[in-house]
């Protein structure tokens, strides 16, 4: 059923690194999707994915007559691995752009062997941000499973490095962004913020720390004062048990392991990064290329199952909203 | 049925802060335990407990035969409730040094209030190092719950100054207190002890963040030179799900958060605190004087009676070994 209708355009999903277990995890949701769930096409090679059927398509619109028996390919033009990654990357940002497909779902690549192709983005994240031309600054790296959804304000610093990072401007950027992203992609007519502090016991009143007296707090009370229900800081050891998830949308947290740690420990095997502020919809899989595992058929698709239904769950929205 | 043989001394549980919750979840544990649990007393004041049936007692010797049908408390001198909180933890490390009590189990305390009558300790846990004549640093905080055993090797400190505080002697003396001690006192005759790293990705070789190859993995080498079953560093996001947890026995973090979210977003209110290293038993809640629900009858008392449990269980095992 080829549709040229936006709203029903499929999903590109992107090579990844073609010795990760990126092909491997596509065949598998794709083994698991074809039925009932969301139509995507890989923007990949059939020799990736020997073992199940795969259909080469030549539009993205004909991906939804073949999906229900063969995975869609849409071929790439360069063969060399790393060179056909950044070329993934490069048409999934144009076909979202230009409305034929509904949003894209990265497989996971390695950033050395991109950067050896000229690729100059950080990561994938701050690419889709060059590529719609926005500021990276507005875009937010959200992880999300079904118990929790959480936002590390700063990522990939070291630990000491974190409290020089932080700033009232950051803060106050970040949530926004994330405000905006739970109102029109997830649906949340009032979305809460919960923030941890960066000290243990969130400062305990200053005894342990300063962040939270004079960079967190008032970052907290400018938003409220912007009509954003912003909370916190709270200790962030007492911020992930069920009770306390109850009590709001997302957790915004001072740094890496903050977040990951409880997402992780929650929810090892399905959780999605999702990048918030795009003009287009872009999902991932919370894991990376996982080489050490690649080509033994073990690899868990959980995450890039939970990423594609979730990507087209956003689409869904923005396209009806 | 009174006893003077050390093995079946009773345990001894602190007054704590009069004003928190402790009093209603020493009376909670009480009746929890009265009839399988193991034998307590609690060196408070039954005008604290009004809701249950107490005994007051002259020896702990006397406690084993009240026990199903009151709450035995042995009489503190003083009322007035800090000093009586000191004079609680004062006579509970004479009793176990002494061999009348089994072990102690501490009630929350406020330090502050603690401070103002001359306590000279930074908390508990070192108030017994002092009592028991050994250095401070032979002391390590762990939390335990039925999933996941945590330590700590910096504790609360502000984020900022964990890196500096870290040391490969820091990490040795600890890690040994720690193996020695699941040995005696958890009955693992080979403990396996992970090491989180302290940056995200355990510092992604080198790329973020260089403590893991200057300070956490040559003391892990050390460690195993020493013929302990060290692994590590891990990065901290994947080392608290489910078949991670199956691979140790206790994981050691390098600041407080990496140990706390993990154990308190799996087990919120049944966490144990255990001090490691002391030559008496020592158990506690892992949680505070919560104040602001003291009195209403809301507190969990799960984190005491598995403190008070734990407490029986490590003495037990000393006892016969």
């Amino acid at each position: 059923m080829p549709s040229s209708n936006t709203n029903s355009a499929p999903l590109v999903v992107t090579l990844g690194d073609p010795a990760g277990i990126g092909p491997e995890i596509v065949a598998k949701a794709w083994a698991t999707l074809r039925e009932d769930g969301p139509v995507f096409f890989w923007l990949g090679d059939a020799k990736l994915v020997p073992d199940i059927p795969t259909q080469t398509i030549s539009v993205p619109s004909e991906a939804a007559q073949f999906f229900l028996d063969a995975l869609p390919i849409l071929p790439l033009d360069t063969t060399q691995p790393a060179k056909a990654a950044v070329e993934a990357l490069e048409r999934s940002a144009s076909l979202c752009l230009s409305g034929d497909a509904s949003g894209v779902v990265t497989a996971p690549v390695s950033k050395e062997n991109l950067y050896a192709e000229g690729f100059d983005a950080p990561g994938q994240t701050e690419f889709y941000a060059d590529a719609c031309d926005i500021a990276r600054s507005q875009t937010v790296m959200m992880l999300a499973c079904a118990q929790l959804r959480v936002v590390p304000l700063t990522i990939h610093l070291p630990l000491k490095d974190v409290s020089n990072a932080l700033s009232e401007a950051l803060i106050l950027n970040r949530a926004k962004v994330t405000d905006a992203a739970l109102r029109r992609d997830f649906g949340i007519a009032a979305p809460r913020l919960a923030f941890t502090g960066l000290n243990p016991h969130a400062g305990e009143n200053g005894t342990i720390g300063k962040e939270e007296a004079q960079i967190i707090a008032p970052a907290i009370a400018a938003l409220q004062a912007d009509s954003i229900d912003a909370q916190g800081p709270f200790a962030a050891d007492s911020l992930f048990h069920a009770e306390a998830r109850a009590g709001y949308d997302v957790a915004l947290t001072m740094y890496h392991d903050q977040a990951l740690i409880p997402i992780k420990t929650l929810e090892f095997h399905g959780g999605v990064n999702v990048t918030l502020g795009l003009p287009i919809v872009r999902t991932s899989p919370d894991h990376g290329t996982a080489f050490d595992i690649a080509g033994k058929g073990i690899a868990n698709p959980a995450s890039m199952i939970n990423a594609i239904t979730l990507a087209a769950e956003i689409a869904d929205r923005r396209a009806r909203g």
